[in-house]
């Protein structure tokens, strides 16, 4: 485990660095997702308290999923987890960046690299990527 | 104006790239906000339809502000808008990234380059760059 997500050695509790949960009525804050490397953005996700204490404690990207209403270890399906290696916090703690190692290659549910694989061109959005793996070989058929 | 925010010469009417802001009852999505030269992510905010049209239309970021619940021309204050280079759209069309140039050479209302100037290091967070320009100066005294 990184130092970064230890509480140092003469803490007397676990203490926890406090971000604005309170600020939405969900008690969910965003967390943007960045390659470590090239500094992509893989993806947005959401966290609460319990989903921010559980990636500090193991260096592995947790979420809310929103759609589940239930805790996320990123890649728990997949095996494609996200190594945190950085963490930045923003003025209003209120929002996250995590700096991730993708294990596996993509971070989208659609076997693309990052999430915004698609960019603004007039009226239109061009697909700018290919995918790094076929979905249904690693979450199985819909 | 840039090719990539005007509708294609052949369209009928002016269409526009529709994003999910059905998806929060606020009617507001998420826009991660990145140095198009860099990748250094400057800050997050939240677009809802008006904003993401204004965008699109004048190469210029617009957001809105849900502490004064209006449209918010970032810059309007400073002079230090964003000139948005290009825009992503994630998998399921409920978040962007702006790529942008930021002029002034800072985003944060602090005076730092980034809003994401702190690092979890333990339990701190630590400073890691100076700010670009004192907040007083630019915005007034509070």
């Amino acid at each position: 485990m990184l130092r970064l997500f230890q509480p140092s050695a003469n803490s007397k509790e676990n203490t926890m660095i406090e971000l604005a949960f309170s600020k939405n009525s969900s008690g969910l804050l965003p967390a943007i997702v960045q390659d470590s490397q090239t500094g992509e953005v893989l993806m947005l996700a959401y966290m609460n308290r319990l989903a921010w204490q559980k990636t500090l404690e193991t260096g592995k990207a947790h979420y809310w999923s929103r759609s589940r209403n239930s805790l996320w270890l990123k890649g728990e399906t997949s095996g494609h987890v996200q190594e945190v290696k950085e963490i930045l916090v923003d003025c209003d703690q209120d929002t996250v960046v995590l700096k991730v190692e993708q294990i596996g290659g993509a971070a989208c549910h659609t076997g693309h690299r990052s999430c915004f694989y698609r960019k603004v061109s007039g009226d239109e959005l061009i697909v700018e990527s290919e995918p790094v793996f076929d979905p249904t070989s690693v979450y199985g058929t819909k």
